[in-house]
């Protein structure tokens, strides 16, 4: 049997599925995947931005690892390290045709050297799956095993104030869906106004869109009579684009869809264990047969508790790190998440938090700072926008991340021990935005090994510059940092 | 007469050698040349750190317009664009012979297209000027001009805390000159104390074998017979590594050495004209005879003025960008200089002004630190640290720049002139750290297109998220801003 793997990645969408509870939008394509599959319930993303969080799933590695910190194109210019091993490198050592289709978003192409390179900021999905199909053709005639990614562009924003890209032009068999804006769901995470009902709409319209074109693609790997040889794996890149959601940490931008349907393997599951996005790649290798090591990939493949549908003690959690989305929106700040709990460490948390420039044009964001009270969701403006060094919530209490327990003394040891293996992981993955004394410990590390002491606090203080007791200025532990 | 061109770069040199006026460090060879040529005495690069600076050097363009926003090795990971016309491939296009010895620092290689490539992190100045001189001999080989940029790697600081390489092995003839500590010249930018003095005699010995380099490589061309084909440029990529200088755009960090040895030219001119690096290899194209146009360079030949001992109008204004020295460095902020005014736009100014892992770690700083209360020379510490959105400087009545006067009403006209100004010039140059309203202007110019509002104001104001009164929420003026 070849082991083919078929990647189909959203664009900025969130949960605002079928299979996922949401029963406003319709995804009828989607919501077939994941019931001939496996549904994952808790699935993280290691950062809520494209090429970021794109870098993450092709490289099994978080982006302050795989050098991919932000944004890939134009200005911003962010690139993967030379020396990464990413997934279509790896494919074509394993013999697989290797190719994708639509938006790629990384860089540089040498280290992405995917054989078959159709990019494309189309949403025309009759396009798309033609293509595939001649893809499907082509490693058939070939009798070769592949890789496949569809970079599909729904349900990203366009570049209007308030648009989804629907009014771009088709193949006139593609369905145009179009839903009341009362009729939308608010998530939680966005005040209940007009400007986001007219918004949510117009993004269900592309939501349903992709629906199609996954739809699309899966008929055309069964026409080409290869889905028994293939994993189909769908996810999104970050969560839906508007505040409090697409470019941070909270649950709405890193919470996302992930469904694999693996040949041979049980339908219809719904598993609550947490995986990563840095899991998918390691996931894949699993599948193909690779022999060549674990390699520097953070993540571990899923496989084998695919067909779990209770919560393993050896699953139960995932981190995230962001530092970028565009060039000038830097705020590195990481994530820990476990079933119930949450911890956010903002490294630069005096800089008010950033817009991105389709975030703060968008009609919804227009409607909300008129209005008074100004709230994004369950949440303030000034929370939004000024947020503390830590963050620790209680998700099954306050599932939209606005009550902050970094400082409630009942939760100094829950957050001391989260604190703790955040910084372990940190070190582990030679993380340069572990900071102490204001200073990155990785970039100071030589001078560590020659008797400097690093004051144990986050930032610098001006009112106490020598870091105070000289016996308190320890040193952090620095032996898993990397060169 | 072929037309070559010699660019010695220092790496972190200010202006301590004995033709710019300091008696306490010897740089016979330096001062040789300055003695034969141009010493340009307000010469300015865009940003202290070195990747960045030497990509302004290379290009003449600023690094917001290059890409090379920060440090290139490692993990910081900085890339100029693939689009810039760099020096080596313009200069590859001239049908020179073009080389590099010693420090690189910028990527990717192929947008800097050296043919002769021999990176090295030697202080050797023997090794140096022996792989000069095998340069040279090529290029009489082959008949060609050539292009030759030498690296010199002093007098950077090494890996150790408080040392600049004056350990390393090296050829037997290279003088290791020893100063006293007592008898260095502490500049005004740092504070008399033990600590800096120490480290200040190291830095001159590590200054005394840059000159010799200097002079080796000098010898070299002069016996290859090339000396009267060939211009010779000294610069530094930045100033002094101490606190208040390197990494800062305060005068310490950005007006450095440029010396011009231009055959046919006269030699002894002290030139008082306001130069930018960015007008370095517009020069040397213009010396070069190049013949495609300016190009998208922002910097102009200085040739027409190379003799000039009375300031001109139009040369007396320069502009400054710098982002990033290490990639967790990010604090954005540009400079004005005017013969007798500096201003500052401070873009990131709520974060606290960064520490570099280099300046961190040393004996220099150490030694402030740890002393009450703490001085950066003339600068306080909370001063260093914190600073505002705006600083203007009147560099007559203040050289060492620490008394403010962006809000002195005295001074709100001149301000407002100079911000004028400076925002002109972002337009132009198309950086995207113009900020309205806490977001990038380039990063929502296609909204501002569509309608969209941005208040009259450099950040974001959660008390009055709407923008205030919605006539003075005029959009910036956009027109000059490139996609």
């Amino acid at each position: 049997m070849a082991r083919n793997v078929l990647l189909l990645i959203a664009d900025d969408l969130g949960r605002m599925l079928g299979c996922y509870g949401e029963k406003a939008v319709t995804t009828p394509h989607i919501d077939a995947l994941a019931a001939a599959g496996t549904r994952f319930d808790m699935a993280f993303t290691s950062t809520a931005s494209c090429s970021a969080s794109r870098s993450v799933i092709y490289t099994g590695l978080h982006t302050h690892e795989n050098g991919q910190y932000g944004l890939h194109h134009d200005n911003h210019h962010f690139m993967t390290f030379d020396h990464v091993e990413t997934a279509p490198a790896l494919f074509n050592r394993l013999g697989h045709l290797t190719g994708i289709i639509g938006k790629i978003h990384v860089g540089p192409p040498s280290v992405y050297p995917w054989s078959v390179r159709e990019e494309s900021a189309t949403r025309n999905i009759g396009w798309v799956a033609r293509r595939a199909e001649t893809f499907f053709q082509r490693a058939k005639r070939e009798d070769r095993p592949f890789f496949l990614t569809i970079g599909f562009v729904d349900p990203h924003r366009d570049m209007t104030r308030g648009g989804f890209g629907n009014e771009e032009e088709l193949d006139p068999d593609v369905e145009r869906r179009q839903y009341a804006p009362e009729k939308v769901t608010v998530p939680p995470f966005l005040p209940d106004i007009e400007e986001v009902r007219r918004e949510l709409s117009a993004y269900y319209s592309s939501v349903h869109r992709l629906d199609q074109g996954v739809g699309r693609v899966l008929a055309a790997l069964r026409a080409a009579g290869l889905a028994d040889d293939t994993l189909v794996c769908f996810l999104s890149d970050n969560g839906a684009p508007f505040l409090n959601s697409k470019t941070t940490l909270y649950d709405a931008g890193v919470h996302l869809p992930l469904i694999m349907r693996v040949p041979g393997r049980q339908g219809g599951v719904a598993n609550p264990n947490l995986v990563s996005f840095a899991d998918v790649l390691p996931t894949f290798l699993d599948w193909a047969g690779w022999q060549g090591g674990e390699g520097a990939r953070r993540g571990r493949s899923v496989l084998p508790i695919l067909e779990e549908t209770a919560l393993l003690p050896d699953w139960q959690i995932v981190f995230g790190s962001h530092t970028f989305h565009e060039i000038t929106n830097y705020w590195p700040t990481r994530f820990l998440r476990t079933p119930r709990y949450k911890y956010h460490r903002n490294v630069a948390w005096k800089l008010d938090f950033p817009f991105s420039g389709d975030l703060y044009g968008s009609l919804s964001w227009e409607g909300m700072r008129n209005r008074s009270p100004v709230m994004i969701g369950q949440r303030s403006l000034e929370n939004y926008i000024h947020r503390p060094a830590e963050e620790l919530y209680d998700l099954k209490a306050d599932p939209d991340e606005v009550h902050n327990l970094a400082d409630d003394p009942d939760h100094m040891e829950r957050l001391s021990d989260l604190r703790t293996r955040m910084e372990r992981w940190q070190r582990e993955t030679g993380d340069a935005w572990l900071f102490r004394d204001g200073v990155s410990v990785r970039a100071v590390s030589h001078h560590l090994q020659q008797g400097l002491l690093l004051p144990d606090r986050f930032d610098f203080d001006v009112t106490q510059p020598g870091g105070g007791d000289p016996k308190r200025s320890t040193s952090a532990p620095v032996g898993g940092l990397k060169d």
